[in-house]
């Protein structure tokens, strides 16, 4: 019998969830989830003899400490920052762990433990990061092995609504934690490589420094560039590739109207509004609009952020949002970020019957036999309902394969990693078809 | 006999020990000067009896607690994050102490303590934050007596370039710490209130918000917000003030050109480029515009930055820089503003004959009497020379008079302060003009 403690039963926990369930049997696996809250898991899998139910308060160190002696393998599933604790724990007891979450200056600073303890930590192996890891190097790995040298990778992923429930003027709506979406672009200065220039990118200008991307069957979407991309090319062991770029897609419009927001400053969560509580929507507007006894809110905005008063198309997306109404915010003591994140809720929050949708695409430019060659290599997938959404589907799946590849002694080197290597991505990208998650991949030229 | 330390002996301590050495006779001082570096101070003075060099070495902490203990009152000029250890040393010493930089929250925490133990701790005493405190709470204190209801503040400083020394398109060199010019606005997001609407400027529209100022005899101005002047609400007892507005002072023009260098990314201290070493200018700025393998760094640069091709007076301040030669950068391992600030440096250090000016305005207004009234209140004070700059002078003067109050007994109220009562800033502002600090106020209406 194999203990998994899966700590974090949030909202992309479901399809994570029933893998782990529909696995267990099998493989002799008792499961534990630990959280303060079960919302977001079917309640009669409690009913199973080999699933418990962990009332668990992240904050209790004696708590963790003894569900992590106890088991043999642990998902955490908590928000990015408090992996390391955990991190530490396992290594202590000598348990193996699995993250969805970036991999932290912290959590990289354990490898040398790891190794040491026999421990392995995965990390990055939801979606993006994470299945855009698998994917990407499955092909890079190809062309190299084909003899060819990669020049350009660009990699992009969007979280949708999908194209039948996508019915609003800014072709967007929150299918993960829209506190993520309101503070996207926030982690630091853009860096990327670009035809062998590099490139950085402040916060202000991330949404209007898009690209255009068709995918075939889906149409156009647009993308904006993340974080560091600069440090992706020594992990894929790319160091002289002259273009290395990671992107977001939004639906085309969406960054030029979501600039608005960054350019007055209303995605700041560093401080809080003297008077948020007496605020309406129009009067939140205009904290951030020169002071004019004379002038609309509305000329105002449009005049502050250049937008042409015939720019109906873009002016639309704030008016459908009654950004200019008297709305009120009734919020007490909330930063910026915090009201436009209510004020979002309101009109982006996904109906019962919506559905979600993921999107990655990759593209590949590759010198072979002094030609270069283009290769593109994309996924779509959709929600099945509110539990099995895209989101849930593409992060919780890669991480319960990862959990049963360690546990059946599949994965096996011990020390903190990223999910690159090809005895890793390709069992994984396989069992990855059998839920519909598909790379479709397409040689340009 | 008193003894006073002054730790710290930089560009702007001049004056400051200027004033300290004329007035140590009289008043039985004698003073020790502790620095690293005594570039900046009259080699002479050392061979005066009662003036002492000690080379310190502000990291060692057992030198700098012998160094309090043996002195009356200690003068600290540090960069203002290292003020906190020293007025820890104080309170327990049982010292008093001046400083010209911004009181922190961690300074503001020990004034129970500083209390408690007798202490005087004066911070802000400097020019702005300092001159400025003085000249108006002597101008608001007034309006107050005289039945008036304070509306609207608005302050203005500005370390500028004396105009008959202003001879580049930008009409600005550096006369202070020319880091702390390239990192303006960097503070946090601008919070104020105009006619009784809260404001918040993020960093990116900081100087795209200016003001015109004209003042009688020296011309025209602009000023942009600075950081946070709700405070000033509670510490000037102003709560329910409609205006309440700090700014600094460029001439025209200034702000809207530096403003690009924020939008590129320029400012940005907070990571450093993969190749700082092998950049020009040129590519510097290139570094931060979009890709094309066409088009010119120029014309990107003015598109990107919605500059219009017949702005010429805009973009020759750029072309005055050099901005898009291949003048190499030489800097390793720099930040952008590392960078920055040195093509700067080039242009805007003060030649040998330069002098430099410090310019100050209030605008004051109160109901009195059913009617509406404004007041204006400024200063100018020029430089001298290299030692005697306006800077010196403003910085230092103010905080050597408030060491001689503290030390004759005529400022004794324990605790962590900043001058805003009558009895300190009305002695203060009548010796500032026998060194030629005098304000003109004048009734607008």
């Amino acid at each position: 019998m194999k203990h998994i403690l899966l700590i974090g039963a949030g909202r992309s926990t479901g399809s994570l969830v029933k893998y782990l369930i529909d696995n267990a049997k099998e493989n002799s696996w008792d499961l534990k989830i630990a959280d303060r809250n079960f919302d977001f898991i079917n309640a009669s899998y409690f009913d199973l003899e080999y699933v418990n139910k962990i009332e668990f308060d992240v904050t209790n160190e004696t708590q963790r400490k003894e569900l992590i002696k106890s088991s043999d393998i642990v998902i955490s599933m908590l928000p990015a920052h408090m992996h390391i604790d955990v991190a530490k724990d396992c290594i202590a007891y000598q348990k193996h762990m699995v993250t969805a979450s970036y991999i932290s200056p912290e959590m990289k600073a354990l490898e040398a433990e790891a190794k040491a303890a026999g421990v392995i930590i995965i990390n990055e192996i939801g979606v993006d990061p994470g299945i855009d890891h698998l994917s990407a190097k499955k092909v890079i790995d190809e062309i190299i092995e084909e003899g060819g040298e990669l020049k350009d990778f660009e990699t992009f992923t969007g979280g949708l609504v999908a194209p039948e429930h996508d019915n609003n003027p800014w072709n967007y709506k929150f299918t993960w934690n829209p506190r993520n979406v309101v503070l996207a672009g926030q982690g630091g200065t853009v860096k990327f490589k670009q035809e062998g220039t590099y490139k950085y990118i402040p916060y202000n200008k991330v949404f209007r420094r898009t690209e255009l991307i068709d995918i075939d069957g889906y149409g156009r979407f647009e993308g904006y560039a993340n974080r560091d991309s600069l440090k992706y090319r020594k992990v894929y062991d790319l160091e002289n590739i002259s273009t290395m770029f990671r992107g977001t897609l939004r639906r085309p419009g969406y960054c030029r109207a979501w600039d608005a927001f960054v350019e007055l400053g209303a995605t700041d969560d560093s401080y809080t509004l003297a008077n948020s509580k007496n605020l309406t929507f129009r009067s939140f507007i205009n904290l951030f609009l020169p002071y004019n006894p004379s002038d609309s809110v509305e000329l105002k905005f449009m005049h502050y952020l250049n937008i042409a008063h015939d720019d109906i198309e873009l002016f639309e997306k704030y008016e459908w949002l009654d950004l200019f109404k008297d709305v009120p915010v009734e919020l007490d003591n909330a930063t910026p970020a915090q009201i436009l994140q209510k004020i979002l809720m309101r009109k982006w929050t996904l109906a019962e019957e919506d559905k979600d949708m993921i999107v990655m695409w990759h593209k590949f430019i590759y010198l072979k036999d002094n030609k270069l060659h283009e290769r593109h290599s994309s996924m779509v997938v959709k929600g099945e309902d509110q539990t099995h959404t895209a989101m849930a589907k593409t992060v919780g799946l890669p991480v319960g394969i990862t959990t049963k590849m360690i546990l059946n002694g599949k994965i096996a080197e011990p020390g903190v990693h990223i999910p690159i290597k090809k005895a890793i991505y390709e069992p994984i990208l396989s069992e990855l078809e059998d839920y519909g998650i598909i790379f479709n991949e397409k040689n340009i030229t």
